[in-house]
């Protein structure tokens, strides 16, 4: 009998639900069905496509545990006729994980025909994850046991236990997500298994959407895949999961690399589907085409955003939204986000004036508000404000010393109190008799160095553009306005009325006063602290200032000497930033509302931090003082 | 020349600064001038004694890094004529780590006469760190290369790496903190190091206090070190360093296991200092004495929660706080930790009543302010929310169907206004006015299933008690009383009065109403879910209850049946407190503020959880309607 030269193979990119394997299995059942009535042998459903992946730690339920598993074994029930590859937790309750607790493997099962295959000679039944990730938002090895560690504890070479799964006659090299992004590994799981004559690679995923990230993945996985002469199946899931406080969208954008520099995918971002192909088996032929990939982002940020606040609401059950619009971008962007995916009686948005607010920014959000046909109120604060004034003006407090009359507010305290007014006061109550919940319009730029007020503004269900610089804010304004609504519901005013709190005299937009920061500079230089993967410092920024390379290395458009005439001036900028970003900012992020990611650093559990206080290096004083010509460094 | 059959070694228990390197290598040089004057011949210093231990991602600038190299670079100078142990972070500069940034290991330097001494044969000049801990708030992994990892890559085996090392005639066997926890691991270091002949063994640490972890640590060590029959050092510092959310302190705690079933310490928890002692060679003879240590817990707690307050008030430089004080036990705990900690013209209690607080509660808050000296003023809310209820009645809104009059405040969204006043409004304006912080009183249960406001009483800068159960608050109120202020600061009353949040009619203490919970059962109930090392889950809670050892599995003293007549009393009380704990709980608690950590399992970064929602295995289900007689089972 000749050995067939394609086979049909399909790829579920399905969305996965964290922690319901019982919905999520009822789904790859159906799935499995049609594959089947399909003619298809090979069906491949996402990395732990069962239990869902950001879990936090449900991973320690055994009762849990125990469910993913029953789960899986009606999966391989389900196998007969065809191969169905999928993600699952595979526990090993005789052996333990580091921890203690019973062993964990983020597995790759395949089923067929009523039980399952594991590779060529090795002791388990499914493909073990080799690589585990542990870096931004990835936290793997706290509770799956890898299948270094395995080989280590058997006395056995990890290499020897990478091998083909060998199932109703294909040959399948199974890789899970970051087993085939191994740059930075001593152990490269698909070199290892291209060393083994295999039809294909599968790699199932459960990989989230970061700019950029589907570029990245076509460069490496198309030159391993052509490395191999092999086509490389990836499948990945959609769907929204978090940790807490950092929210992440996963796009799928599955497809196949053939092995010879061609990519078949075709399924739209963020949308369930199926890819259905004949890929040419040992001996066959290449196939498939190029798909041209898009270098520009906000498209891309603009659909991640909108897919995950939609789904971030269906999953928490919220239908009914308040956001407190200024007149300023980031509110009327928001708006804009919500406007988009509910009903008009559903969104409500108030303007919340005192006497700081300028008739502009008032007009600006009753425009926005009618631009949406949403429903719209005043709620004033001044009488409320005034109240808190005076109430801490005429405190009696008793003390040690005998008594004291009042505890006067500052100017600065005053702000405060408007900002806690308005969100604090204003919006929490109108979300509950609303029936729903606001919203935090907080931008990254903002939140790096707390330019906000806990309790306040800070507040909120979701901070939906906290991952996007203010400058990516106008950006994804004018994408809202030109393709989302192809018409101009943010009002033209909203991008050119200066940037401003509007909390006291300071602040007055009219007479072009706001906020303290140029933001096309301040978003380069933050951004070096944030995201970049060696994280630049006040030394480096320093060195670079010295060295007439500042620009080119913080990716700023403009020059620096026009914005700062003196090195004093420089420093003096940087320092109170990088203060403000180490010291209060980190305490503000403690307890921010969860960050919608789209970056490949958001605030959360993505970026950790501690409150040690800002720190500067001795390189950085010694370089400081020899710029400056002073003796005494006076910084924290 | 014959060996001598001694070393006089010393422990240097010192508080670590964390992202202070000079600082931390400056008081490590006074510390080796002295031990040399005192003719020490080996003096050891904590784990990552130089950078400190949590740092977030700090690890990420190469800034910071260099700066530890070049710190480490002048402790190794300055160890002429004696060894220098000590932790710091070791730099590969050439190296990927597996995120692709430079290779970092968590490192033992040994230094003596100016030069660095790795164990015998192996390539790098200090130890690594063999088992890098990744559970709980152990996160080393991430930052971190362990020599697992790199014997796989040098394709040796890890345990030839394993070798003591040999300076100035001693032989040390150099071990990490948890290289010496191993009873879950498949390398053993010290088992390992044990099998050369060692003069002692050093385990540097820097180990957080939790309740309970010393007696383990003893009984393992201890064990460890009679096993192989030779001394094991402990060295672990003191101070207090957070990983955003969750705040841990370090008790130090440092002593020496001799090798026979004895344990020389003295130091006193929470303080620094160091062990000095003649340690016997190979040959020589046993010494010490034991250390009986308490069961109860209580003391430590108060020791470890004091301790930590005024750090972290240290760290942050706050030197005046505000307490919102209730009448209640939990406020009155937090008042009378500050009460201790600051002058008392610097410490506010501010009682915030509205109509429905008694004059029960009033009259305590007054006297607990009396009992500490402190400055006290009454401010009540009622006004202020009054205000709010006017104005959302008289609001109008425009829509897209016409105007509408009012936004009515139901009487639940009116009892969140309360503590959103008292908190938003009151203490974080009083805080400002007072040049301080106000505190949140939250305690564990609470925490647990959200039963507090967002923006409202879990506002505040630290959360002191939300690692406490309910219970173990009113145990820490006797101690503050019998202990700290050896005589009643807290009044009485304030352990009788039922516990309540008096926001409405339903709540009045002088009635007997109060919170919806049996404290002394639910404490034990909601432990089960979050400290449980298996977690339960409603699974587990539902066959304990059929197999009557509900009591005995989760720790309660008292009679469930006596709780709930009937199996459907039971299972809603279930539902109804894990739907809040896996719904709204956690979406409280990601905005709340860092919590001091005392317990194995504190919320915050110890505790990591996502917002899928409260799930109920297959098997509960069949449980329950098996139990309750039942078809339909509703619930989420």
């Amino acid at each position: 009998m000749r050995r067939p030269l394609t086979a049909r193979v399909r790829l579920v990119q399905m969305e996965v639900l964290p922690g319901r394997p019982r919905e999520n299995t009822a789904r790859i059942l159906r799935e499995i069905s049609s594959a089947r009535a399909d003619g298809v042998e090979l069906v491949a459903f996402p990395e732990l496509a069962v239990p869902g992946y950001l879990l936090g730690d449900a991973w320690e339920q055994p009762a849990f545990l125990r469910e993913c598993e029953a789960c899986g074994g009606r999966i391989r029930e389900a196998s007969q006729g065809l191969v169905v590859a999928f993600g699952n937790v595979a526990v090993d309750w005789a052996r333990c994980n580091e921890d203690g607790r019973p062993r964990k493997y983020n597995a790759l099962f395949f089923a067929a025909d009523g039980a399952f295959h594991g590779p060529d000679g090795v002791p388990q039944p499914f493909v073990v994850k080799t690589l585990l990730p542990n870096y931004r938002e990835f936290d793997e090895s706290r509770h799956f046991f890898d299948l270094r560690k395995l080989a280590l504890e058997a006395g056995v070479d990890p290499r020897d236990w990478l091998r083909p799964v060998r199932v109703r006659g294909l040959t399948i090299g199974g890789l899970l997500c970051e087993d085939a992004w191994d740059g930075d590994y001593a152990v490269t799981p698909l070199t290892e298994l291209a060393r083994h004559d295999v039809d294909c690679f599968l790699n199932a995923s459960c990989s989230p959407f970061t700019r950029n990230k589907n570029h990245k993945r076509n460069r490496i996985f198309d030159a391993r895949a052509r490395a191999a002469g092999r086509p490389l199946l990836y499948v990945n899931c959609t769907g929204l999961q978090d940790i807490g406080k950092t929210v992440y969208t996963f796009d799928g954008e599955s497809c196949i690399y053939d092995g010879c520099g061609h990519q078949t995918g075709g399924l739209a971002p963020f949308e369930d589907g199926v890819i259905t192909a004949e890929i040419p088996l040992r001996g066959g032929v290449a196939f498939g085409q190029n798909v041209k990939l898009s270098d520009d982002e906000t498209p891309s940020i603009a659909a991640a955003l909108l897919y995950g606040t939609r789904r971030f609401m269906q999953r928490l059950a919220v239908e009914r939204v308040v956001v407190g619009a200024s007149g300023g971008i980031d509110s009327a962007v928001v708006a804009a986000i919500y406007g988009h995916l509910l009903p008009p009686e559903r969104l409500l948005l108030l303007n919340m004036p005192s006497h700081f607010n300028s008739r502009t920014t008032i007009g600006l959000a009753r425009e926005l508000a009618r631009n949406l046909g949403c429903r719209y109120a005043d709620v004033p604060i001044e009488n409320s404000v005034e109240l808190t004034r005076e109430q801490f003006a005429g405190l009696v407090v008793q003390g040690p010393t005998g008594t004291h009359a009042g505890l006067p507010l500052s100017t600065a305290a005053l702000e405060n109190v408007q900002a806690r007014d308005r969100s604090g006061r204003v919006l929490a109550a109108a979300a509950a008799a609303f029936g729903g919940v606001f919203t935090c319009n907080a931008n990254k730029t903002e939140l790096t160095i707390g330019y906000t007020t806990l309790y306040g503004d800070l507040g909120g269900w979701l901070a939906n553009l906290a991952d996007l610089w203010k400058g990516e804010v106008y950006a994804l304004a004018r994408h809202l306005n030109d393709v989302t609504y192809a018409h101009a519901v943010i009002p033209e005013g909203c991008f050119t009325v200066t940037p401003s709190a509007e909390l006291s005299l300071d602040q007055a937009v009219d007479e072009g006063k706001g906020d303290p920061l140029v933001y096309p500079y301040h978003d380069c230089l933050f951004r070096a602290w944030v995201e970049r993967w060696q994280r630049a410092t006040p030394e480096e920024l320093l060195t670079w200032y010295r060295d007439g390379v500042l620009e080119r290395e913080i990716g700023y458009d403009g020059c620096v000497a026009e914005l700062f005439p003196t090195v004093q001036a420089f420093v003096t900028d940087v320092e109170r930033w990088w203060n403000a970003y180490q010291g209060l900012g980190v305490a503000k992020r403690i307890q921010a509302p969860p960050v919608l990611a789209v970056s490949r650093r958001a605030f959360g559990f993505d970026h950790r931090e501690a409150q040690f206080g800002p720190q500067y290096t001795e390189a950085y004083s010694t370089l400081r003082q020899k710029l400056l010509g002073q003796v005494n460094v006076n910084h924290k």
